[in-house]
Order: C-alpha cells, then sequence, then structure tokens
C-alpha cells in the first residue's frame, strides 16, 4: 500500500470572515471545504494552514512533512513573509508539488516559481465559463468532461506565464475571453498545477468536475524524489 | 541587403473553380489574392503552384528553390501525391519554412510532420472569431492587435497536435468555443507554423490582420540554415 | 487493484539467429530476455511479437489490446509494412505506451511520430558511454544513479528529434561525444520514451541500470485513455 | 536602417583587480573585452556597468535604455541589490533580452527568472571542454562549428534549471561529464539566453567560436516589444 499523501491546504481566510456572501459559500473558509474533499479520500492525511496563524501556519515542521501544497490568496498577497514564501519555493524545488489556485496567480510562491508577472485580465460580471479539456489523456483531467460550465470571475489572456509544460484547461467566457486555465510546469525536482476557477463569492468548490480536477491534481503531484539543493565541487571520473 | 525571400505558395484550387460565393471572393485563386500580398513587398519573390498542375507544380527544381511554402488544401488532401508531400517533408527538415494554413491542418505534410492526428471540430455557422494574441512578442504578432474579429467557420479544441513550441493565438467562438489558432514547431532545421483562418467562403484573406500575421509569418519563416539528412559514422575525437 | 499491464515486445530478431556473438548474449532473442524482465513483475502480461511472424505479429487483435509495446529494429526497418507502421502509431496516439530502444531510432513507427530524421553520428567502437541522470524526478529515472556506464557503440548529437518535452538522460562518450540518451514525447493521448542502450553485441539489456530504466519506462507508459481519432461536425453551444 | 541595438554589458569586476592570472587575460576587465567585440560591429551601441559602481552602474536611465544586458558575475552575487536584481528581472518582463555567462547561472536576475535552484556540478581542472551545436538552425549557432574545445572550469549535470525552451549546445568534459551550455527561455515579453563558457582564469573570451556566439545571441536577443506590467479590469465584449 502506498504511503499516505500528506497534503497541506493553505488558505489566506480573510474574506470569509468579511463578506457575508462568501461566508455563506465557505462558512468554515475555503481550505476546510477542500479539506473536507481531500479527507474524504481515505489516504489522504490532510492539514489546514492560514495566513494569519503564527508563520502563516508554515512551520517548518509543516513544511518538513508537506507532499502536496494548495494555495488559495486574494487581498493579501503582500501580508506573506518573504521569507516563507522562499521556503514554500524550495520545497518545491525539492519534490514537493503546488496547486495554486484562482488569484493565486499572484501569490508570491508562484511568481517566485514562475519568475513572471503571472499578469492577466479580470471581471467580476457573473461570465459563463466554460472549460475546455484539450489534453484529455493528462492525469488531471481524468474523469473531467470535454467541457464543463461554471458562473464565474472572468480571467483573460494574455496570461504571464512561461510557456507551460503542459496546457490542459482552456476557458471560454460569455463576455468575450480566453484563458489556459490548468497548465502544469516541472521545477526543480517538484511540479507546479495551476487551475483558474474559484473566486471566492462564487460556489466554484462545490462544483463536482472543480472538485474531480483538484483531487486528480493533488494525487498528480505526488513527489517521486526529495533532493536537497547543493553545487557540489566534484572529482573527475576520468 | 539580405537575399530576397523565395516563397512558393501551394494551393489546391478547386472550390475557386466550382463554387460562386469562393470565385466571387478570391476570382484568380487563393493563391493569387496572397501572391499579391507578398508580391507587393518588394523584396519577395513569389511563385504559386496548384494541385492539378504537373506534379502540383512543386516539381524539384521548385522545390530546391524554395524558402518559404505557404499551403491552403481542403477537399482534395487524399489526391496530394505520397511521394511529394514527402519532399515537401524533407524540405522542411533541411531548413525550409512552411505556413499552414486552416483546411491544411489535415494536408499530408503538416501531418507528417506533427506525426499526430491534426483533427478538431468544426462548424460553418458564420460563428464570430475573436482571435487574441497571447505572445504579443512572437515576431508573428507584429503590429497584430491585442483581439481581432472575424466572421468564420469554427474550429474547436480538442486539436491533435503535439504541444506547440510556442503557443501565439487563441481563438474564441460566439458558439461556445475555443482553438489554438496559431502556434509554431521546429521539425529539424527548419519550422512550421500553423495559422487557422480562411475557409474559402469568407474573405479572410483579405482582412487586414490576417494578412499582417500571414507576412510576418512568411518573413519568420526565412531558413537559417540548408543541411541535408545524413547518419554519418565517424572517428573517435578521443 | 490495478489492472494488469499488457505488454507487447517487438524484435526484429534477425542478428540473433545470424550473429554468434549476438546469440551468446540473447540465445532466445533480445525480445525474449526483456520478456523475462517484464514477466518477472507478476503484474504485467507480456508478449512478443517478431518481424518474421505474419503481419510481424501485430494483429489488428494484438494492437488492440497492448497498453504499451516496445520495439527493438537495425537491420530491416525498411522490412516493416507501411500499413502496420501506421497501425502502431494511431494506436499511440489512441492512448498506448510506446518505448523505442536504441536502433529503433530509425524504425518507420518512431519516424511517423516524431515527424523529423531522427538520424545521428554512430560509431562502433567499445566506447565507455556514461549515462547521466539530469531529471532524477522523471519516474523513468526512480531508483537509476546519478551516472552509470556502459561499453556500447557511440551514438553522436546533433540527434534529429523534435526538442523533447522531458530531456532525462544525457550521455557521455569516451570518444568525445554528447547523446540525448533518454528522452520523452506527448503524442496525441499517448507518449513516447526513447531510450538509447542496447547494440546487439553487448549486454548491455543484462545490465541492472538499463533494466531498471526499461521497467520504469514501460509503467511510466500506462495508458491513461483510450480515445478513437474523429473530427466532428458540432452544434453550436451557444 | 534598424536602430542601433543598445547593450549593456555588466561585470562583477573583482578578480581582475585581484587575481594576477585574470589582470592578465583581461587587463581592463572581462566587460572591456566583450564591449571592445561588439563596439566593432559598428551598429551596436555598447556600454559597460560594474558592480562597484553606483547603483552597480544600473541606474533607472540606464536600465531604461538597455536592449540587451549581458550579465558576469561569481564571487559577489549576494553583493547585487535585491531591488536592482528585481528591476532587471522586470526590464527582461518587458522585453529586453539577457544573455548570461558562466557564473551568471548563480547571478540573482537569473535565478529570479529561472524560478529554480541553477545548481551544478563543477571543478577547476584544466579539463578538455567539446561543445557540440545540437540545434544549428538557431541564430545563436549561426557559423558555429559543430562542435569546437576549450580548456576550461568544468560544469556538470544536473542543472537545475527549467526545461529549456531551447536547447542549442551541450558540453563533452574530458573528467566524464555532460553539461546542457546553451539554451533559451522566454520569460515575458523578453528572451534569457544561457552560456556556459568564461572561466576567469582562461581565456574563453578571446576563442573565435565563443565570441561568435555571444555576437548572435546579443543580436538574437533584440527586443520585438516593450510591454509594462499591467493587471487591467476590464468591460465585457459581447
Amino acid at each position: 500500500m502506498a504511503d499516505p499523501l500528506r497534503v497541506t491546504i493553505w488558505n489566506e481566510y480573510r474574506h470569509e470572515k468579511e463578506i457575508p456572501k462568501v461566508a455563506e459559500l465557505y462558512p468554515e473558509g475555503i481550505h476546510q471545504t477542500l479539506a473536507e474533499l481531500l479527507g474524504a479520500e481515505g489516504d489522504i492525511e490532510v492539514r489546514t494552514a492560514t495566513l494569519d496563524e503564527p508563520s502563516h501556519g508554515l512551520t517548518p515542521e509543516v513544511l518538513e512533512s508537506t507532499d502536496v501544497m494548495l494555495w488559495w490568496g486574494h487581498c493579501a498577497h503582500d501580508e506573506v513573509d518573504d521569507a516563507i514564501a522562499a521556503d514554500v519555493q524550495r520545497r518545491v524545488l525539492e519534490g514537493m508539488g503546488l496547486l495554486v489556485l484562482h488569484s493565486g496567480h499572484y501569490a508570491k510562491p508562484f511568481k517566485r516559481l514562475m519568475g513572471s508577472t503571472c499578469s492577466l485580465k479580470w471581471r467580476e460580471n457573473n461570465d459563463k465559463e466554460r472549460i475546455w479539456t484539450v489534453m484529455p489523456s493528462h492525469p488531471v483531467a481524468a474523469g473531467v468532461p470535454e467541457h464543463f460550465e461554471l458562473v464565474e470571475e472572468m480571467y483573460g489572456e494574455p496570461f504571464g506565464i512561461p510557456e507551460p509544460d503542459e496546457t490542459v484547461f482552456i476557458s471560454w467566457f460569455s463576455g468575450g475571453e480566453v484563458f489556459r486555465s490548468g497548465a502544469s510546469w516541472r521545477r526543480g525536482h517538484g511540479r507546479v498545477f495551476y487551475f483558474r476557477p474559484g473566486h471566492e463569492t462564487y460556489p466554484s468548490y462545490h462544483d463536482a468536475n472543480v472538485r474531480r480536477v483538484i483531487l486528480n491534481a493533488v494525487r498528480w503531484l505526488r513527489p517521486t524524489v526529495r533532493i536537497p539543493d547543493g553545487c557540489p565541487n566534484v572529482e573527475p571520473l576520468e
């Protein structure tokens, strides 16, 4: 039997405490909604961590024992300590998986790993979003239909990311935009997956297809190795 | 001064002779409309070649002296001789540029170079197509706005291509689909660019933005080398 | 428990019957040596197929029920029937995994899937080959040391392949060359892995590290989907 | 006639002032040796900037008017101000080209743009380095032979970089290692090229082939656009 998968769900956890509509959708926070989803699997050990905890909940012990991290943030990216963002980046480069959700496109760990602006167009206007599965063979797309629909905040191209290793989902928006909504990058010995849906005022994390993608991504991001950084001075082999 | 760029525009040239609406849009054929565009540049030597000429107009002499080839085909892909398709592929691998237009996604040379199905969804229904420039720094996008619109046949994902080296354009369609409309691949010592617009019953090749992309692509596809294939048995260097 | 993995090992199987040195190394053929390796796993159903069998052993029934195919060929690539090579390609595009070994770089299915020359430099001179693991986190590299050595035929760059999706191994040769020895490409809904070692006059398929890579690759190439080709005319969604 | 290309050569400029052997090879600094190379072209406007100047020589005015930057650093990466490293990164994302040389693999701007460790193996032992051109059609390889040799510091794989967009050169070392010595990445609207040679105790920047690559790279890195960052809230188009 495989070892349990140790997942840490990080959430900014501000909107849920301040905006009634968000509190209604995610009464205990987006992290708890996702924790219930993953916890129900049986073989996933789930922890949560939030911005206002000491060390944002990301102590060295937590980082050390995390296989896959999820990241949701929006209005307080700047409050994330640079040293902790650097620690998350370091753990990805050692092998940890990172699933970046929605407005996490601007999170410090994601920007550090991408090296680019991660900027985009946006609009809160109840757009219809139709997510197309353009790489159905990718494990993150397993069981996901060829297309599915949400009502959501719009994110539009150009998206300031490096060309993805794999483009899995592309979104169509009723307002006329397109967006690369699901994409992966290998960084160091770990992998990063970005998945677009999840604006806090919409029930997207209760949607069956969104949940399927998140669950697939978490499993796909399982580390294969753990290799600390080093730059060794070596003897010749010949 | 740079050497002139020697361009051969290949066109199936059947619809224009059979369908009045197409004849009206492209009275001397799509190839002539594109030849006028490129010929007006001054430093481009343009030739055309069509399916029903001997050797489809692609004699060894023509292939030998072509730097960049354009390819438009639709209803008669199967009538293209396999040996000639292989010759076009060989010339790309030696360094020639290839610009594949619209229904050329199913052309023999393109399928040989991609190695995949090149299949897609389609619909002739006067969709509005909005083409988004997702990589504005690419030379093929020079002077092209962030988005522009056409009335066109719809092509939808999933598109059966290898992950592009560069994804330059993504289309939004009013009927609800998305499509990677402009993409490049290096193959051997040459390059391939696919550009989606140009169904024969629409005036797309008279559109200023489409023409800008085609002109940019032709220049960008200029060969940098010509290296014939070889698999040499070599002596050790040490 | 996962379904058994259905593997077909294809071997040209000529050298072993004609060259005493090869017969000594692989008395029942390279395919049997690899079949024993994979068969010992317990959950892999192994079949073999060879050039001189009817349909080269690759009947529609065999292709239909193969999850992952291995391919070794050398002196008789041209004797492989084009229709069967096309069938193997089609199955990869539908989802089948393909592990191409050594001189299989010139095999028809590999060349069809790559779209390029697949040419290289070569020398039979008992070079020392040191294979470096440049992507240790890749599942194909699991348990493989940072570098390991063989005595082998030399293959040198430039290698006429499309830029790999993932470069996992790079070889150093005592005669002074380098070579991308392990690389992957997604093609359609399937994946292709090329692994360099295995000239017939060397015992490479008895080497523990080579065997580890082959076993890893076979498992990594397990299909995730099976999707037949189609190019549907679709109704608008809006 | 094209606008002149405005190049800024950044050099740490410490070793040249402290180590007699380095001073002998590069009496006025590595930056001056490269400035003479580029300046002789006629259409390149060259400036230099060094660590110990105010703002490391990279004032806003200099950054603002730089098309392509070269970067050589080694023992004092940590002394580069984080804000200035961030400014260089920002300018690349806006369109500026960046050529990173040798030990610049650990420079702050490069690490920020890659997002990964950029670590490697190394040895100062007068290795023979043979650089293989694996993508001869790349403009950076124009006029460069299939392989050429240097005596150099060894850099070995694994190299902690994201999979390159293009792998142009791979090195063989007499001590038994291999290394991806020339590689490119698109980041934002700009491009980055890494080129390995140039340890300060060797005359590599006087080598004709190394100089050819640097000159090619500088021209290839010319910006195509300048697009400042933005994350606009937009109105619907439909």
